[in-house]
């Protein structure tokens, strides 16, 4: 048994690459969508090589053991260089071949439409718990339809996300007010970074689940969310973020949702720091696995 | 309209350069003063450029729009290589023939005192909201009395800012108990840090509001304050600091107190990641303008 | 006079904007079409930055002074975000409308393209100096038929440049043999970087001259011809390279051709270490435009 | 007296090196038994540099001055490279030559288990003040019995260590549950990270001096026990990690305890960002020497 | 097919792991026994990362393709945490195992010792070309017999090497005068760096050639031989090196000599820059595995 | 016997502090005189640093041992904080109090005059060995007097220098051209880069050989005369400079000089990477250091 630096560099080790697992691991190295900083097209090796410290024993706050389940890490999922609508379509491809829970690596955000459309044809209109510093609910990104800061404008309007039960976790970028009251207006919930860090771990739990409900729902944790001196390795910080703790506490209160897939997208590897943001990503992928044990 | 990676490197990507401005932001790129690390003189370059990311949208805690005030950014104001005197009679200068709000980008904290200098012989003796890890007012850094650990020792004697009026927050570095007595017995309020975080945001608004009162005031803000995890481009780092989200979140809260001005030093980039300081130094400053609405 | 470090970060600290100088200066913050490390979007500001290196005082070489020609820098060129097609379109429509001469700091070597397009239109086929790791002629880049592996296969065929007053300098990665053939075939003069110092400058002079001949000729400089160790700021490395003297002392010497134009293109500051890799664009800049004198 | 850049390199700065000296700072250069990244050879030398920050002053806590201690850096124990065994046999026979009060400076945790065996030698078993992210009482570290998990497994079952005067705060990382059953079942007293958020600084003195009591104590703090963000320079980082300030205002409010010794270990340099690591280990020192006055 | 950044981070992107292919890449992530900075345990990581700029096309040099060739990568070998004698052990084992041409990509140096053990056992005395800043020729390393400096005095004791055969390029660093005499007394041919920089390409391979003979010959190749500007990713380097021009030119002019194996070593990640580094390391076993053509 | 890592950080890890020694190594942390990026002050510990890796053994190109020699490490001068005239003086009285051969580590250049008075004192004009990339013989810097870059004018005008006996090796930046003719028209001999590269170790040696003559000489090596890429730890950089192997070589070349002292300056060591240009620094001292032997 080799050491953590020696371990193999899949997501927590695993040497398993069967897209027929239970839980399917997969990159998406796409990042032309960013309006700013680009680099997360390394986000899914980053989060991989960081997720060798989390192999060995259990989480301590639930006994639960991710490695032990029957987990595999497919790979990348194949982009077209340099082509917005064409990577979509086939990230959105290879998402609906796959019959387990997936566990994507992004990847800007954009990567989170094709997912959702992917598993929205089959499970109906998601919940969607999404951790964020900014909205992503504007039209456009700088003229771009279809950029990062766009994808749950789409969602909403494409009916495969439910906006009522549709829970917006850190926000606290600048933002048009039109924007902002769209989104209000389609029954989204936004809790602003700030209030997050009024109301604490219980309060920030208490909204999510009253606003996820029963239903199917989706876990997409944007790594920007988190302050950006926990997470410098992203492409459009913004100050006041999340602690990593208290989103760790808040995703270990989360069990009993009803859980269909997750992703954890914008980590950018070129400005992250002793692999800090990728270690924060590797860790929420973790503790979203530990609400699920071996058949 | 090009994305936040392409918008032009002014502050708050303004296109408009005109000193009659209402409100006019300058660079300082002075660092001598410093007693450890050099580097600020990068500051108002590395501070502009962060700014980039607030220039689209509202203020989402105050729907307020800095971009949209009558700003312009005037650039760097010149100094005198390597002469501590010089540079700051040639700072004051120009800080005295501007008739608008002056925002001020350092450079190290030596440059608030004749920023100060040409304000106060406007307004007389200035209340002051200083953020900061040191207390300022040794009568002398390491033999140099014009070092940037003396900046309060003189404007306190100049009697252009009146100590009573005058709060310290963040405090926290080791300090001569001389240094310390002096300091209070002129009437200063000093919040230290750990007292910042026992308090809590509510307590830091109370007390600032309580010592800086009605009359004119001005805000400096020492981006070591802030923890050093957050503000790590900084040249004379103490753990334990405030975190952004605290020291916005007070900002937010300081409205109606008569601003007359305001600086942000000590952002060295050298010692940045990610370039987190420069953009926690350009929030600051984006909050203090929030305070302000469109003629 | 300020320093160099608060030299305003404009190319060669100008402070003329005046899209109708003799020279114009212009960033094009493009680089989605990179195939491995992406971060040129940033280059422009990183070669303006550096730049400042060389204002002060003529060019020893040759007692040419650059910053005393009738230059502007008009700032960057607008660009969709991530849309390829909509991207190149603006920036030959705003090379078109430009009646100077041209000095575009790139960017990915995409837009060499329309840049070329812009100005073929005027000049007929040009003539090619072309320092690169990489020959760039590949039909198409991972699929992608307009990645920055593929800028010149347009060219070419297009008409807007001559192949057999084409050479390639530095040239050294792992390509095609049909690539390969391909480009000789259309009569594209190819000196490998191995070759390059083997014959030194003399030789590498000789050549380029011989190839270029008396027409109309376009510079474009992709920093990967150099060194990574002088240029580790850029997005596809290869060992082995120009070194940045050699490169110098190479353009020092290409005088009386008949120079329309240049660009400096696939520098990356996330990459990049102390600025060297943008001093280094700059100086070729410099040194490009050290072949002119005022009017 | 030069400035805070130029002191001498030692611990504060002190310029006495005699190991007779009542308190006595010695690094151990020693990283083998790391589990994930190397590098804490180089965090002595760190340590040192960024306590210089710390010289000037008293302690504004409790107007304490370590510097004004008798206090010698007597420099860097010797070991043997690659060699676990003889390297551990020399720390603990430089320090059970030594009479002073002795601060430690790491290298990775390994070292403690030979100071450990020096001290009780003396005091007998004592009880111990464990800041960190991970247990440490691992029977093997990946099957190396010395490896840097593995030191409170040798310490407790050795009896130099008292567990039931054992606390462990700040404890994060996945673990086997058997070794923690273990270590709860030697009576060890772990309070996890989350917990240490919840309870806050003073639950955490309340439960460090209850478990502490009053008998010879021992101080053992890995960095990692610090949040990644404020202590990136570590090779076995955790997300969710206790801040700086708590764990310095938990340190302040253990005065009274028997302390017969402390070492501050798990600081690696390579992985540090602007000095902040080793400024927050030299600043633990300080705060530990802050419980002591000049006889 | 994936752009570069999306390649598998496989050598040369390879997706066989078959340890029966004809020729078997193999990490050996193991570091203890270097004297000055660790961190070459990721080096095989970044190694192979890097490769990934040489996947596509041949080598414009010869028309090889390695990526043609029957090639497995294996992964990396295991070994003990902390234990030089155990891991010298495994590595030998593991070697010994293999029936395939093996690439090894360390590590540091000291792993060079049990994969001559392992070829040695099939070949007889070996002929060694050996790029390297240092000899390796000391009985011992700061007293460590089996550290990093002291491979090729083992190997040579040992009779696994024949030192009439061996042939050390770049040497440069300070040196015992007792271990250099001792060196040169057993046949050993040194080419110091100097030398190599005044005869060139073609001295330094007439030689090699000379020295190597007609024998079964292995090539090892410390990346420190190489100069630290374009190898900065080290842990003992030493200035004045070999530039990867010209080793690369030089390995190119050896064919023909009866290779049997190969190690690039001592490539540090942390102390890398833009992956320059590793990307050396890379290129170096590309241009070894030219030599070679399919079957 | 400490490996590299833990050897005490003093120059060639020498535990002698005399003063007295024949040999005396300071360190002079100024830097304030810069024109662009600041940092030298950290300059003397990273060369300090740096040059463990030439402890052990002789040199090997000439068996020289200048561990060996009678030689101090006696720390850093006192300066002070942010006042030329003060902190120059300071130096020479130092340096003027020193009765041994004195090797100063910068610090920016500015030092050198004050080392130079000090020196002359008792020699008379020095002939001078100059490596740099600037002339240095500014009658300012940006207005300052006493700024980096106008150390040679007061040293030529104060008849401490003899320019008909000084040569600048590596001359490459621009410049005015009267601040050229005025150097010229002194005597200087200027050596430039592209001039260096093309004649070689052999024609650089006999060029400095000539100029120094027989009578006493200096050696003021100011590390920008390297190519950025072998020192990017450095404030003024400009492309295309000397290699250290050639600046290695030339300095081993000449022996038999009249030298009376050195220093070796401008390394910053914010901007190094993975310390190799303090690596570089210290080698130069080292080599400068092999023409002497023991008494």
């Amino acid at each position: 048994m080799n050491p953590t630096f020696a371990t193999p560099p899949t997501f927590l080790g695993t040497l398993r690459h069967d897209p027929a697992a239970r839980f399917v691991v997969a990159g998406v190295p796409y990042d032309i969508g960013t309006t700013n900083r680009a680099g997360t097209r390394f986000g899914p090796a980053a989060i991989r090589g960081a997720s060798r410290m989390l192999v060995d024993g259990v989480n301590p706050a639930n006994w639960a053991s991710p490695a032990a389940l029957d987990i595999a890490d497919i790979g990348d999922f194949e982009i077209l260089l340099g082509d917005i609508g064409e990577s979509l379509r086939r990230i959105e491809a290879r998402a609906t071949a796959l019959a387990g829970h997936l566990v994507a690596l992004g990847g800007d955000h954009t990567v989170t439409l094709p997912l959702l459309r992917a598993l929205a044809r089959r499970t109906g209109p998601l919940g969607l718990v999404h951790f964020d510093a900014h909205v992503d609910t504007w039209p456009d990104s700088f003229g771009q339809p279809m950029g990062h800061g766009s994808v749950f404008w789409h969602a909403i309007r494409e009916g495969i996300v439910d906006p009522r039960r549709m829970v917006q976790v850190g926000i606290r970028s600048p933002v048009g007010r039109d924007v902002w009251d769209w989104t209000v207006g389609q029954g989204v919930t936004i809790l602003p970074a700030e209030e997050c860090h009024r109301i604490g771990v219980e309060g920030i739990v208490e909204r999510i689940r009253r606003v996820a409900g029963d239903g199917a729902t989706y876990l997409t944790f944007d790594i920007d969310a988190i302050d950006p001196s926990q997470a410098p390795g992203t492409g459009t910080p913004e100050i006041g973020g999340l602690w990593t703790w208290q989103a760790q506490a808040v995703l270990r209160r989360l069990g009993g949702i009803d859980w269909r897939g997750m992703d954890v997208v914008e980590v950018s590897p070129p400005y992250d720091t002793a692999e800090i943001t990728a270690l924060a990503a590797a860790t929420f992928a973790f503790e979203y696995l530990s609400h699920f044990r071996p058949d």
